[in-house]
């Protein structure tokens, strides 16, 4: 994590800023080791600081590796940064506008993404962790009992998450989606509480030690569902095959999207190919028809593909790559697994 | 919900704003009834309109009660507005500082609470809402069995989830907090993979049809737990009869705050005494030293002093409470459940 500050001092430095204002949790996570559980504000300059809530500031000072003070007023932090000599600063493009409002009188403020293109870089150790998050959902799916009984989407929903959590994870990685039957055409379906039925479409990951995973299978039953199950999975493996180093993110996006276009539902995979992921479930960059990021190694993204049919059924498979000299898909469980 | 557009249209007026933009996904949701499942922009004015990602226009199109279009770009939005004549506009404080940039050049912007203020006063529709999460989150925990087993933190917590869902909950309304021992001074400890030790520190709630509900318990076995548990309970208790309309809700704070100070204990009592709930967790206003918002009837609020012991053990007391002539506790579970 010091070799995190490092990088993002050179950065600030290269723009002539003086500090950098962190107030999204896992960012907070991601330079000092402590995730604030109410709020933090943490300012990454020669000096770095967190400071931290009352509540928080056991865990904190138990946890983080840069220094740690209790927070008492926005007034009080400006204070201490303009007796620095802090006179600007580079902001998160998350935060809050009420807490820019704080500082936009007292430094010049511009916001930067130096952090979120640290962390677009996993390093091994988060790749591993990743990948046990991964192993972890995947297990779990397999020891689902889906197919035999005569369980409503939300009981399913529950089994795979209580076999994660018995399988060594932290918890889900986001709500958990099965859906199954015309429910399935809306991409963040939430379970319901009928009986399955068909297709069944399967949205799911682990947390270990932090980081996430994501999955999804859809298992098909009808010619008609096999039809199109054939051509998201020719698009999921042509994407994946794609992905490489020095390559656009918006390139892969393209790969997917002209295959499922060519068939003719090209309108129907209303969602982008593929997102980042690590501490957060969504990350930058994403396989979308927008975003020109180039490809590096260390990135770790999802490919998932989907034709949704309203009123009928959708269809999506979706694994995770980590990029070395191409993309290399985490985990082993098979696309097909009816 | 025409109503809450209403309201929030004549406050508009009143300060010289023509329009009112929103993204959060439960005050999309307070307004039009659906809520987004990746983002969506809520526009307030006299046409109020929503744009919804292209994957949501589905589920925007059921459940919405205002017009929904198609979300293309930032500029076609900007272009819309600018051609229906909108020069200003109201935005939320949460609204990440990112989205502020893509308007800040074309309409004069500030932020405005108009749609915290309307959702502070809960309609008894969504009263009742938080009573069945409450019901349901206290019957669940009710038929947890903690004593009697050699269970770990994190499978009790586990077991109180599915407890919840079972008993018709959608989901608990935060990461269920089971502690026990040393851990239970970290006022938002994670569950941990160790036999319960004591005491037990237990805050869960449940979501009922979108609504959450909030409480803690905590189980003492020594004199001296015994001890800060009389003192959290008295603050506890006081602090609820204390509540009623017309008083501020730093009164409230100090009323709980005092009597914890009298003992002793002011400084490990290192959270504010209460937190609004509704579709959020946490919502406005707080029982907290600084929050000078008179209380109102049908603001819901949680009541739950604590004290924390750094290195021994931590006590919390939380029950929620309805303002009508005062404040009256939502559910009915005992405080003392040992």
């Amino acid at each position: 994590m010091e070799s995190h500050v490092d990088n993002i001092l050179n950065d600030l430095k290269k723009d002539d800023f003086q500090a950098y204002l962190l107030t999204q949790f896992t960012n907070v996570e991601y330079i000092s080791g402590y995730r604030p559980t109410s709020f933090a504000f943490c300012i990454i300059k020669d000096d770095p600081i967190i400071y931290a809530s009352k509540m928080d500031m056991e865990l904190a000072n138990n946890n983080s590796s840069i220094e740690v003070i209790e927070y008492e007023s926005f007034d009080a932090i400006v204070e201490d940064l303009k007796c620095q000599g802090i006179r600007n600063m580079a902001i998160e493009p998350t935060l809050p506008f009420s807490t820019y409002v704080r500082f936009r009188d007292d430094f010049k403020i511009d916001s930067k993404t130096y952090i979120d293109k640290q962390r677009m870089i996993k390093t091994s150790d988060e790749i591993e962790k990743i990948q046990m998050a991964t192993e972890i959902a995947q297990k779990s799916f397999l020891q689902l009992d889906i197919l035999n009984n005569q369980n409503t989407e939300k009981e399913v929903a529950f089994d795979l998450v209580r076999l994660m959590i018995e399988n060594g994870a932290d918890k889900e990685s986001f709500d958990t989606i099965v859906t199954s039957g015309a429910n399935s055409s809306l991409p963040h379906a939430i379970p319901d509480a009928k009986t399955l039925d068909q297709p069944i479409l399967i949205d799911w990951g682990a947390v270990f030690e932090g980081y996430c995973s994501d999955n999804t299978r859809t298992m098909v039953y009808t010619e008609r569902q096999q039809e199109i199950w054939d051509i998201v999975a020719e698009a999921h493996d042509k994407a994946i095959k794609a992905a490489r180093p020095d390559i656009k993110c918006c390139e892969v996006d393209k790969v997917a999207r002209d295959i499922i276009t060519e068939y003719g539902y090209g309108d129907k995979f209303i969602h982008s190919t593929g997102h980042s992921l690590g501490l957060d479930i969504h990350e930058t960059p994403g396989f979308s028809t927008r975003d020109e990021t180039v490809i590096e190694r260390g990135m770790v993204i999802t490919v998932e593909p989907g034709i949704y049919l309203e009123g009928e059924f959708g269809v999506r498979l979706e694994d995770t790559i980590a990029i070395s000299k191409r993309g290399k898909v985490i985990g082993d469980l098979p696309l097909d697994i009816s």
